[in-house]
């Protein structure tokens, strides 16, 4: 029983075809736009959508700029026809007519994607063109309609119901670890050595998110250490020997301790929400004994909070504010400062606010998951990153399987922060 | 290294969240579609989604075309929102503006059928669903909006770059196998003992594509024979140990016997024009002796037109058809004026069109797909079926891979239809 | 990353080869036997084994005999080196000069064998040799001899490490599919739809041990039923509808209603042993909630014993003998003698002896697994072939895992047979 | 369609029942000899294989050879047996008192080594266990006994069919990639960016063989370069940029360059002669342009014979070695004396034999294989090792499938040595 990618079997096609090309892979962007947009052939468009794709990729920063601008600019729709079709549709708002308005004001930049996307491993480049818009953006706004675009129709590619959950181990290919090493961003991966040190031992895991779109490039992953106790600094996973340690016993706890997304191409385009709670169901699976899932995170807005001038509703929180100011972020004074930093931590975890979500990013994406915050733990992290960002302070998170989705949408509505009840006592009130 | 499905993650939460809403499985379709449109909770939408298409899938006849006519008339969008877009549409046409009237006027039809695609394997159900529509099309031509976004979101999701073809084979999975027996459609499999027969032997052989939303289920397959000339009966390729003669012989010509698309619900997504390329490719690799790769098809209109009463444009083809009218279906007959037939069915194949395209609608297929016509064979199908609907006429499509992608160029843009020089003294002209 | 097998490679080679071997096709067995034997070329040995074995499989019964009897007079070893190595090692019993003399004394048989299997798919041809090979050994005691050399050279060869226990279902191909339809010994499957009853539904299982050098080829497999009580009789299991009930439900138990060898080539050469065991561990991970694990089993040699006029030690076994003769094979009579048999049939399995292990083969194959006869059913099989061997009684056999290796060690020494402790009562003493 | 390894289930038996033994872990060896070979329960056997085998692996090597002392001694027949089944046999020929003394003259080695493979990775520490033993050889003779054993059984364990062939590239597992970093003998590999270079490159292809019993330890492994000439130095395949040279051309020609036996404790177990032989055929299905298969490959006895003192019979053969001697090996006096050392090597490689076969170990590999010499290349690779081995000289050995055979056939028997006629000139004879 032998398969065959489709894929595969263009970009054949693509490559014999470009052959009878070759005089004309001169042609300008533009050219190539018009004839992509008017091609009648099936592999020729494959073809010219092959070669765009590959000009693109070799453009200088200002090309690109001018290309998106061209698209932004010239790939809209026509005017004539959305009057037409709206004038109708404002006399008879029947079905017909509205799906007719629909697809007049379609811009058009919307089927020059899906026709570029038609040639094989269009996928790549097009995150790839995704990454340089985002870039774009700040200078330009009007840019802002070429990203819905992009947005409307990776949305769509990238169905949630292709993704594959791929077990990352020393068995996995070399082709897919060295972009492991490449995307980590929580605790950078130094190299080979360090990376076998993280997915090799028996109390390590790592996961991640495919999709076959992009083959061989993790979207998203997770790396997990099984132990007996909830770890409460960074150093107990990562410190030299310590994956040696607590081998192979009767595991009770799994911890996150750094999930990287791998594609800024793709960002907002959501995959990583349930990743965490996949990776929970096959570790409970694997290992009945484990009952305790929790994260070791960052909190990498704290020390922003901090340096903010802002008066805070709360006169607690302002004063907590005052207080910290004065502790240098040392190993020293942090010591005889941990109850203060802490209470000051879990208040800010908890009470601040940006709009009726939590300030801190991470803190978002956990608790949108559904997460509760479950302990602080100061000195958890006495990197210099971790001293600045938060005064060495980590927290855990915890994935309650039977109160994640209600968590979830007190969230989701009211913004419902869940927390531990031991760090009630903490919480600052008026 | 083990993969683990999101699909079946997400099976898992469905079924162990549904235990939960034992007693709300009561909720009404209209309460269910209020519902998913407004869910929040990223588990809560896709129970309710399940339990929709659950409660469609038993539905009457008469609630089904109730249910899409819901669909067609209260899923549309707001007219005062889209009012508003349009006016600023039209004071400032910007890409800005022309997005949010896009958006605007999007049916809300496409919102819900992408969260009912969010429930694992909705895209069997939602096929079926379509399957449902289009017979319904024909009673209440207003629900050709409600398909229209059905094609809309299909051609997004089903994307031609999933696609994979796989070898159906004795070791081919019965799962699989049992979809094959009941979707042939040109020449009836009568069990497995006759499957065997068309798929076991080494000059036999059948390839299907595959998507990865419709899982185990064939979209279209082939059925090809390999053999040392152009075969020009079916009978050949088909009758008792036929699959027994020529095996294990220098192949010199692969046949494309039957082609079968196995999904109504897809009707207009187009996966088929690609299959016979990939398979000539294949079959490339594999058997490099084989220099011929033709069909062996009938000629399903022929009879039709013989027919019509409508009088051609040349004086020949009406001559033509009067005299073929008079010839009986018998063998005998057929025997005598096998003459007059092939030439009947070659101008039929050649000078007949709808519009500018052939108007027999394999010959459509073939020659859109960028065959020509290598010969046709009288006597070549003496079933009923096969005296009815052409005299037992069969034709041999040629597929060669240098001339494929000219010939569809000028079919699509022209309509002309390439043959075989030894065809040019059959064509009749004034 | 490509797998390519050696053994492929090779039947490219053979087949390639042959052809310049045509004109010798014609050359004899004995032949072939001298050259196979006298063979330096690397492929020519190959070629020659691979002619050997297609010479073999058309061969009459006659001539095969002859074949093995061959085997037998002219493959055994040379006499006067044998005399030499033994005085050298009577003389020094030196390791050296054993292995000497246990290489002099090695049949040539054994070599024989060894170069036959070099040759592709040789397994295949080799376990059917020996099929022919053990209906000859009743003609001629001698040809013992020969399976010696088989059963050694098997021993080795089908190592148990390579064994791979795959589960069979509707998604499994056809080819395996038909040899489980061919294979099943217990309870007959009538055609593909009674299979697909036996291992579609969610409350059937079904799995195979296979091994490498039997492609294809299940060796052993079983039927499991899952439920949520020990099945009383075949007819909850088998009966019409039966695998309809208790679908999806909360299963407490496994029942392993057929146990079939599928390679009679391969007697005496140990799968089954570990088969049930394996499967109980898999289910266990699968359905957590299963907690008794039983087989629902025929009792072959019940009939035969009643039918033996042997006088039993003990007196209150004859006694159940006379009496339970007098009962006619009918559902009324039997009805109305449940206790009787059941006594009967217990003390069958539980006292009645060949050496020290039980009389009934199916008793000896799940006690000498480490089981215990867990409960007596009569009335469970109604069928004539039921009816016939044991009155229409079954016996479930329980695997506790927990018990699985001390019962079969108890059982290997002392030949000691565990029962339950509700079937006390029913055993005779005198 | 799952799978499931047996041995993995074995494993995790083991693993369960060693806890019951933990008091017993203490046994020593020899306690655990005697209990493996009066096992009689199956779990047990198993227990106390795995025991014993991670009891060897952690001895000094001092005890490690009073180990295989002992198995050497104590571990041999029972002479009165033997001395029994030998008068039988004496007196009566027959096939069955032949197998029977056979029986009895099997060392009981055998046996314990069947009984420590029943464990689940046995192969892995058995291999490592004669790698130990085959070191010990030179220091004690008597233990060739022991390894005679050993062959005798990885004889019959690694059967060839089981055999797979792999393609090493950049999407190999980093656990296999390191061992091929590990195991490359001929020409060092790095880092992994240096393997990256050999595998990753489209010119750079890479093979190794497999065996099911070794999981993910390669037994042995080709590198392989395409290009569109024969390459005539290693810098050519190796030196920096090469590999992006040639790229994406039609190629022509594949040059095998390094062949690296991984695995010491498999000696004498033949698997690479049908290496070479199944690569080229993958390589000529894959490049159908391909047409020369050859080696780049090092002389390493030439240096060793030039410096023996011993008289050869062709006195031309002895001026050589006396010219050749006074060349320095340097880069000058190597470039002044190019047609001296390529005379002198040509003749050794074809004229110097130990016994009837070539004095060079590579040739012998080469030459049993099949291969002929093909072209003698001066300064092909000028390291340090390069220049003193040969004067910085490789040769091309030429692999042409269709004199393979019979080339090896008159290799083996006759030791005869084919190659090139251009090399006939050079022939020294008196």
């Amino acid at each position: 029983m032998a398969f065959k990618r489709f894929q595969d079997f263009l970009s054949n096609l693509v490559s014999r075809q470009r052959r009878f090309f070759d005089g004309s892979e001169e042609e300008t962007v533009d050219g190539l736009l018009v004839k992509l947009m008017g091609t009648v052939g099936e592999v020729s468009g494959i073809v010219t959508a092959r070669q765009l794709l590959d000009q693109y990729s070799v453009m200088s920063p200002d090309e690109k700029l001018n290309f998106f601008k061209y698209l932004e600019k010239d790939f809209n729709a026509d005017r004539d026809m959305i009057r037409q079709a709206f004038k109708r549709y404002d006399e008879d708002p029947s079905s017909a007519n509205l799906n007719q308005l629909s697809k007049m004001s379609e811009p058009r930049r919307q089927e020059l994607l899906r026709r570029l996307n038609s040639t094989p491993d269009a996928a790549h480049d097009l995150v790839e063109m995704r990454t340089d818009l985002l870039r774009f953006l700040a200078a330009d706004e009007k840019l802002k309609s070429v990203d819905e675009d992009f947005i409307r129709l990776f949305t769509s590619w990238f169905g949630r119901g292709f993704l594959v959950l791929q077990t990352i181990d020393w068995s996995t290919s070399a082709a897919i670890l060295e972009r492991i090493i490449k995307y980590e961003a929580v605790h950078e991966i130094k190299d080979w050595d360090d990376l076998r040190s993280r997915i090799d031992p028996p109390n390590r895991r790592c996961f991640a998110f495919f999709h076959p779109a992009l083959r061989d490039e993790p979207l998203i992953f997770v790396e997990v250490a099984l132990s007996v106790q909830v770890p409460s600094s960074i150093d107990s996973i990562l410190g030299d020997e310590s994956s040696n340690k607590e081998v192979d016993l009767e595991y009770t706890t799994a911890t996150f301790y750094g999930i990287s997304n791998c594609q800024p191409g793709l960002k907002n385009i959501s995959f990583g929400n349930f990743l965490i709670k996949q990776v929970v169901q096959e570790l409970q699976m694997e290992y009945p004994s484990i009952k305790t899932f929790v994260t070791l995170s960052p909190i990498p807005g704290f020390h922003k909070w901090l340096g903010s001038v802002k008066v805070e509703e709360l006169a607690g929180l302002d004063l907590l504010k005052t207080e910290l100011n004065k502790v240098r972020k040392s190993e020293d004074e942090l010591e005889s400062n941990r109850e203060l930093i802490k209470k000051a931590a879990c208040n800010y975890l908890i009470q601040l606010k940006k709009g009726k979500y939590p300030l801190d990013p991470v803190a978002r994406f956990h608790l949108g998951n559904g997460a509760s915050i479950y302990q602080l733990n100061v000195g958890a992290d006495m990197s210099d990153k971790g001293l600045y960002q938060s005064w060495g302070t980590m927290v855990n998170y915890l994935y309650d399987l039977k109160d994640i989705e209600e968590n979830h949408e007190a969230y989701a509505i009211e913004g419902e922060v869940k927390f531990n009840d031991k760090l009630r006592p903490l919480i600052v009130k008026d």
